[in-house]
């Protein structure tokens, strides 16, 4: 048998079959083209199914399930997309709307949620009964894994790990809080951090970027130029998302902690200094429990794979 | 059949029978005398058992298991006390003990996980599946249920929800940890919160308490009379237990928070403005999936219940 994974997101829908052992037999893109009505984004999503059952082969028939990934909150007991500003919707009822049209069960997750699944079936954290993915892009991510199964909390609203505290009270965050974790230690936190530090030290090669050009890289080139300043801002970097590990590692303990996202790319310069710091500042310190800390594996296929794997 | 309760404290080991309502038909209560080798300690678990059967007219063969509820961390898959500081308790394999002797199983888990498991079973939160119980003392202690079971992390090292952020290197905290919630949040934190705000400013009602007497009522009690001071480091001390139970909200969303502990019986002073700031701050804010906010029911009788219950 089959599965069809959806991964919905602001920009494009990317759809996928996967066999028995989450290998991605075909795959289709289409643009999402949010803020259209839902009918017309989820006729598309339709439209994108039967375009890759087709290059792959594969009838409805042969396919167990169509699982959705979306972004924002996921009800998955009653298949609602109850909230998703970059897509516009409210309270869409994506799965009732998907199984009617091919006859076979629709589930839906959260897209940081899918992904986490994803590591467990086919990626980092295969057999891995109780795991965290976070992931690090525009915002922080988080996926739940607990038991084997995603933990989305009532009515999916939990799993929003970038939005708990890092410093109550601290820096502006997306969700209208201050001092989340995601508002330190996302990529966006980073550039900020690179730019006010460039500012702050004329000598410093940050400084020799235009502040437009400053990416999530660019402190890690400087670095690698033998850069102080640079250096320094890494420090910091990796004891923010130290920090809100230690804090994941106190309250759930789980066997594995996956790091995702661009700047995950950036390996051992990251992941030394937080594996570091978490294993001194968790409870019980050296004696504590800490999870392995390692990168997500899967990348872009996340998305699919785990929403066909729901 | 009946269900034995071990509530094994640093100071006192309370041992209960109860029906399968949860109500405990008998109860006996030994010192503990922490700080013996752990087989003296356990040897006198085993004679309680035997003190409350025989005050309950219960016989052993009506009995289907014996719980203990341990401080520290225990891992309740091998039901070995890992490490427990105030019973000076390293890898204790208690079940095992207790099994042998009485020829039924045991089971552990930690404290503060057994007081939330009871408010499930006979407590504010009955029928609730995912839910987090708070107790505010010394520390700040917290225990998780998720589908109705204690979720306590890999070998039992989580839940330990007093030891996550607040604000990065801030207050010192018992855990070695700087900023950690417990130390803004416990009673010990409140008593000194209101010792330094007294210290501060000489005309307050505070400022007439001597230090020394100066408890986690007192400045609800100056508060009552009117101390604009007090009135103060109680907001103050309710954003912090708000912010810690935002981030409870944002990362786990449960149906319900229960707080528990001395502190918690002020009642709707602290839960009115507590649930307004959560209210406020969780992630969706207003349209958000805002919990059940609501003092524990069961006081010194959860321990009992919750290891029973085990």
């Amino acid at each position: 048998m089959y599965r069809i994974g959806i991964d919905l997101g602001g920009t494009n829908i990317a759809v996928g079959v996967v066999n028995d052992a989450y290998e991605i037999l075909a795959e289709h893109s289409v643009p999402t083209r949010a803020h259209r009505p839902a009918e017309q984004v989820i006729a598309d999503m339709g439209d994108a199914v039967e375009t890759v059952l087709a290059k792959a082969g594969v009838t409805i028939a042969q396919c167990r399930s169509i699982g959705i990934g979306s972004p924002g909150t996921c009800d998955s007991g009653t298949g609602v997309v109850v909230r998703a500003y970059n897509l516009g919707w409210d309270h869409v009822p994506v799965c009732d709307m998907l199984s009617r049209r091919f006859g076979i069960p629709a589930y839906l997750n959260n897209d940081a949620n899918c992904a986490a699944l994803a590591e467990t079936v086919a990626g980092a954290a295969v057999g891995c009964k109780n795991m965290v993915l976070i992931t690090l892009g525009t915002g922080v991510g988080g996926g739940i894994i607990i038991d084997g199964k995603i933990y989305a909390g009532t009515a999916g609203a939990g799993a929003e790990l970038g939005h708990t505290l890092l410093i109550l009270d601290g820096e502006p965050c997306t969700c209208g809080r201050r001092g989340c974790w995601e508002a330190y230690a996302s990529a966006t936190a980073l550039i900020q951090q690179t730019k006010r530090a460039a500012a702050e030290h004329p000598e410093s090669l940050l400084a020799d970027v235009p502040p437009e050009e400053i990416t999530g890289r660019t402190v890690f080139d400087a670095a690698d130029q033998g850069d102080a300043l640079a250096q320094q801002v890494i420090h910091r970097y990796c004891v923010y998302i130290g920090a809100g590990l230690t804090d994941l590692v106190n309250a759930l303990a789980p066997e594995m902690i996956l790091l995702g996202g661009g700047i995950s790319r950036q390996g051992e310069k990251l992941l030394g200094p937080i594996r570091n710091y978490v294993r001194h500042n968790c409870f019980g310190q050296e004696q504590g429990m800490v999870p392995v800390i390692a990168p997500a594996k899967l990348g872009n296929e996340a998305g699919i794979i785990g929403a066909a794997a729901l």
